[in-house]
């Protein structure tokens, strides 16, 4: 090299699946990385559901990203917001949460910050529902539900505890499935042991599905699995039921029926992130980015969007990719080697997804995988594959660790033990803390 | 027994160590016991400053006060915040926290509420001091260092990057001492390796102690003992040092000294819990309520107060019992004694204090003890000695085994692993939670 060259620089948006894959393949190459994420953290999300029912505490799912990127000299991380990016002058705008503002210029720009909860406009639903998306969202439906069962231990109307004690989760996906079956055993091996003294009082858990089936791009066999194991651990599972109206105290069906309850889980929906609207283009189906087989953003050069936000038809079956973790993976690294190609000139690679399958837990010893080897399973043996690739798959030794012996603990004494209702004080510099105590 | 006879009813406020173990004193004897507390877990607080140094998670220190009476029928827990007690008419009025309120009669009180912050009617501190005594002042100091450390790879001057990174801790107690040290080790074996690239950003952690010695009620060598082990690993330790004014980016002293920072953490006092003024009583120094060796509240039949909230002279060394958790422990079971001599018509037992030393353990293989079965230990030895301790004395074995692996994980790697900041929505059952979220 002769002279000073400047290292070209490389900034990615968000540190999920997408953004951490193709930061660590740019580990140690010849190009200056900003990674960005508005958390300070990568979140496994697929364990998201046992955080919201009292089975793993927060940080055994959620590793400092600065820990990741120790040894990398040449990636940086950065807490923050984008609220701005500039194609054509290449550079975006970051918010820090004081609200201080930050012009970073790029040469190459991956946008990779996945989907947030789609509550279609409903604003019932977006005033009341609980999310299932990020860190945040399990903490606070954890201690939702154990307030409810607490308020349940005080009430003396019968049919208000049982609304209190109602949970329904709406969302016939993995997601829907696995949280549904978690808060109903949370109930029925803890909960109900420890609340015995109340002799009406019983938790429903139901399941709210619009369409006439779960699991919509499983096969038929693994869907009626899938009910069946619900059903046989307690779930009730509603099909063909859309709600309408949700209410403090109950929700609406569009069908009339009414359900009493305090909590609905909504994990029926996703849109793609609103940094989706800062390139300019024309978005495509749930608001995502339209991209090309290079993972480049249509019409613009050296900005690549990976992951849940991007939206790429699979030549294979005409229909997009889904919105799964091994896709935002593969097209995480990808992405980071088209950008190492053009910069050593070299032509860049069309994405070719290696399909795992997909697998959805439901509660102690049961699981659906597919396809899995091309094989389907359901069942104990499920179960088994889906807890060990969960632990090689999470982040840190120590995480494996602690989240084994809590799995181990939870198996063997039924158990819960991450039952706290954390109050947390708000971070407002200049706020006067007392009275935000006693506003509670 | 002939026709029907009521059993005594015992009411408990407050769950910490005293109200904890009056309630397991109390467990299948023929009484029934209800125990109020703000919380619905019971804090293992000598750790807590390991949770708000990103060593533990706050569930390993916090155990479901459920789960520890599941098997004890007569035991009757309630989540709620006593805001009056009718000392004549024998009943308390509890508040939920969406401020439904119920009365509930008690043959037999303990007022077990323990002590909070006493910021002396400093308003600045009261708004922008971080407290040390309830999980959520850990959490929340824990979120506001790793903020800070952010704030400070963002910050461009260099001044203004040390003030975001200097943290000072008001209070030359046990507290004081394992938070300065804890945070210094949490900088110096974590935080400095992922933020090297900053080549300026150095972190300081200043101890103050407004009398010129730390650890008051300990002996002069183990005094000077800790000062050296904290010099020693890092901490500036200012002596002489009053808090005169605390500002949003600095500190002033009443030498005129003036310290920049954004944290200053302030374990400097307590007071009793606000409870007591409930009593009608005239209250001792620091609003601890004056009690017989009985543990009787003087003047009051049947109502007893224990652990630090209660004021009584040891006739040993003419000062008032430590508030200190053996206290605590030894008062709670003596009252639940002295109920069920009461009941059954027996004298009261008077007070005993089995003084089995105090301890503090400051940062990585150092403490200080005393006194230890008559020993003054420091260093290694009385390390170990603080680690096995407060290991067999936390609650459960779930906790044990996964507080154990945190240490030995810390040890080895010199690593703190829950370093996430966690932003938390507020329950606020009829609140616009994207609101909220936006406002933060």
């Amino acid at each position: 090299m002769s002279g000073v060259t400047r290292r070209p620089r490389v900034v990615i948006i968000g540190a999920g699946f997408g953004g951490l894959y193709a930061a660590r393949q740019l580990a140690n190459q010849p190009v200056d990385v900003l990674l960005i994420d508005r958390n300070n953290f990568h979140l496994f999300t697929p364990l998201l559901y046992q955080v919201a029912t009292c089975a793993l505490d927060p940080s055994q799912i959620a590793y400092p990203i600065r820990r990741i990127f120790r040894k990398n000299k040449n990636i940086h991380f950065r807490l923050g917001t984008v609220i701005a990016i500039d194609t054509h002058g290449r550079s975006i705008t970051v918010r820090e949460d004081n609200a201080e503002e930050h012009i970073e210029p790029f040469d190459y720009l991956i946008v990779a910050t996945g989907t947030e909860t789609n509550f279609f406009g409903n604003t019932d639903l977006q005033k009341r529902g609980f999310g299932m998306k990020d860190l945040s969202d399990a903490v606070t439906l954890r201690n939702h539900i154990l307030r409810l069962f607490e308020k349940a231990a005080w009430e003396t109307s019968e049919t208000e505890r049982r609304a209190l004690t109602t949970i329904a989760v709406v969302g016939g996906g993995p997601t829907g499935l696995e949280t549904a079956g978690a808060i109903y055993e949370l109930y029925n091996y803890v909960l109900k042991a420890e609340y015995a003294h109340l002799q009406q009082m019983e938790a429903r858990v139901i399941l709210l599905e619009a369409m006439d089936h779960l699991l919509d791009p499983y096969p038929e066999g693994l869907r009626q699995a899938a009910y069946d194991q619900l059903k046989s651990i307690g779930v009730e599972v509603m099909l063909n039921a859309k709600v309408k109206h949700l209410a403090e105290d109950h929700i609406e069906l569009e069908d009339g029926r009414t359900i009493p309850t305090h909590t609905l889980v909504w994990s029926a929906g996703v849109k793609a992130n609103s940094v989706t609207a800062m390139l300019g283009v024309n978005l495509e189906r749930g608001g995502r980015i339209p991209i090309q087989p290079t993972l480049e953003v249509t019409g613009l050069n050296g900005i690549y969007a990976v992951g849940d936000i991007a939206h790429l038809i699979d030549p294979k079956n005409n229909h997009p990719y889904p919105q799964v973790i091994p896709v935002a993976n593969q097209q995480g690294s990808l992405a980071a080697k088209n950008i190492m190609r053009a910069i050593q000139n070299q032509p860049q690679e069309a994405f070719q997804y290696h399909d795992r399958g997909i697998m959805a837990t439901i509660g102690r010893r049961r699981a659906v995988a597919y396809p899995f080897y091309k094989l389907q399973l359901t069942g104990w043996f499920a179960w088994i594959t889906w807890l060990l690739l969960h632990l090689v798959w999470l982040l840190g030794f120590r995480n494996q660790i602690v989240v084994f012996i809590n799995w181990v603990w939870n198996y063997l004494t039924f158990d819960r033990s991450v039952r706290i209702i954390l109050h947390q004080k708000q971070y407002l510099p200049e706020a006067v803390k007392k009275e935000e105590v006693a506003a509670r």
